[in-house]
């Protein structure tokens, strides 16, 4: 599967949209905003750059991606205005795949520049917000352009199912029908790993020509506090949406093939895994590291008055439609997403009234050498 | 009117979208494409920057957005293997509206840079392409930032209809319904004239700060040969709209007061006013101007079967809506969209039969002094 060309968060403002269904992602932007403010403050400090260029990997669509501009806006802003020197000229970076709704974004600056400009008044420097289409995994910006590059909830996207796994995987063991799991060979296993290593280690090797000595980055993913790849607190969501798969092959609804050929472009890293790709590709300073879980469905919201009738189980099925749809759709066709995610739903359910499984999330801070 | 807000080429690709109606645009590309040549390669001779900043204000969506880029980088490819050098790190900046089809684009640019690797092989340096959305009457990218500013029948549309005139300017004078005709009165001539010279002042000001010295530009728009502002070549197409309009209301298909109130956010100048506003700024060199007709109908495609089917007056028809339908739609509704083209087609057709008018362009070339 090209990812490139299939993978968007829902698009538009209905029901199923990722504008209307990106809770979690919010909450994980704002659990990191402090290493975000801390990372940003430090960098002013040794050095106010004239012209500063910042850069959100894999921003989407809707309300997450201008909150995150806004944030990152509002900390420089007041950084500068306590040091009481000019704001820099801002150039940032809006990326995500070609296929992503930039329309919508972009749809969107105008009330943001408004409101920029009301609230920070005349003395605030420029400030030119451009879209860059294209995969992180390889060059996307000039050569030491970049300050701060941030990234929330995107890494765990590898650049393309692991070859080999990509047309025929099958070896009839329900649980590891599209992700790893427990009872996957070792040699599925490493393929996915593999294929991390490879991804990040591009990714890395991309921002270091990208980034300014000095210059820095926020990134936070899903990923695992335990070493084992297999761990339930990465395989767990997978296998519930399998287990809807199979169900659905078992009524004859989808052909078996079809689940056995879909495998998910997803892989959720540990720390040490981390630190050694980072070490390996050299160009950064691991400044900082740390974990954190989140609730399924982000926790309820009660302002939330739709959210509020839904159930957890649905409320995360609605999270990971937005997200993943674009690609369920691709290969299974579109006839088939209500139901499979409302057995999704229900599997959910049943889950978390047993367990209250989270994710893990990882969040770090690379310092560009000097 | 808040031109920003609604303005923009019919998206997708229907019958009625600008990337089916967009072959007038494609012939002056392709006229000025000499004039671009030389100016690149006068450009290259005096300096070949390491990293090179390329815009296309006003790029819009469809197939002439590629066409744009693709020549500019095949000039720049090819004057470089001339010279024996590395071709620059191009960081290519597609410019328009908030509110144009860049999902369009995006979507292009992945078989755009597959051909761009195939043609040009691994020599060829990084390419960088972007979407910058906004208004090109004011500023779109950091200081001295572009060596190559490229806009083609984008200049002739104005940031806003010229105040006083946007809220009820009737004159119960049929022939200057829209637009500024032969019977306008001075007051509405000045209106427009000076709209005119505020945006294309604000224009040069805006440019001037983001083109590095000797950095160019070459801007080919709509505009007229005569002195006079109620020239026919410039007027006329407009007069033509206002008649179908009018049609309408005599027949009470739209209130009169709708047409009252609609004026185009237009001006076509001629060559010393464009002089004048250069002078005026004058951080550019005016190095050529040069004035050549086209046809409305951009000439018989015979390669087109289904436009070879249609009357001129058809083709010329569809190739405006394509441009201005978003802004007609806003202020009249969508339901009469269809019956105004074809009372507009049949216009064009009895004009043309009479007459063979001809769209005046103008291609300037402006350099940036040192």
């Amino acid at each position: 599967m090209e990812v490139e060309q299939v993978f968007h968060m829902n698009k538009g403002a209905g029901e199923t949209s990722y504008a209307k269904n990106s809770k979690v992602q919010s909450k994980i932007i704002s659990i990191t905003k402090t290493v975000t403010e801390e990372a940003i403050i430090e960098l002013l400090c040794k050095n106010l750059p004239e012209s500063m260029g910042i850069a959100d990997l894999g921003c989407s669509s809707g309300p997450n991606t201008i909150t995150v501009i806004s944030e990152i806006i509002d900390i420089i802003y007041s950084k500068c205005s306590n040091l009481g020197c000019p704001t820099p000229e801002l150039r940032i970076c809006l990326n995500d795949l070609y296929s992503n709704d930039f329309n919508d974004v972009f749809g969107s600056l105008p009330a943001f520049y408004n409101k920029l400009k009301e609230e920070k008044g005349t003395d605030f420097g420029q400030c030119f917000i451009t879209g860059v289409p294209g995969s992180f995994y390889g060059r996307l910006f000039p050569r030491k352009s970049m300050h701060f590059v941030h990234s929330s909830s995107s890494l765990h996207w590898l650049s393309q199912v692991p070859p080999g796994l990509d047309s025929k995987a099958s070896t009839a063991i329900n649980e590891e029908r599209i992700y790893i799991s427990r009872t996957s060979p070792q040699s599925v296993l490493d393929s996915y790993m593999l294929q991390f290593q490879k991804d990040f280690s591009l990714f890395l090797k991309s921002r270091s020509d990208e980034i300014v000595p000095g210059g820095c980055m926020v990134l936070s993913f899903t990923g695992r506090k335990s070493m084992d790849p297999t761990a339930i607190e990465s395989c767990h969501q997978w296998e519930l949406l399998a287990q809807a798969l199979m169900n659905m092959v078992s009524e004859g609804l989808i052909p078996e093939e079809k689940v056995d050929t879909f495998n998910a472009p997803y892989y959720g890293p540990c720390a040490d895994e981390l630190e050694l790709e980072v070490q390996k590709e050299g160009s950064f300073i691991m400044d900082r590291l740390e974990a954190f879980e989140i609730d399924w469905d982000g926790g309820v919201d009660m302002h939330n008055t739709i959210s509020g009738t839904l159930s957890s189980g649905q409320r995360v099925a609605k999270t990971i439609r937005a997200v993943i749809e674009s690609m369920l759709e691709s290969h299974f066709g579109r006839d088939i997403m209500d139901d499979l995610f409302q057995r999704h739903a229900d599997l959910v359910d049943k889950h978390l009234a047993k367990t209250r499984t989270k994710y893990t999330n990882l969040v770090i801070h690379l310092v560009r050498k000097g």
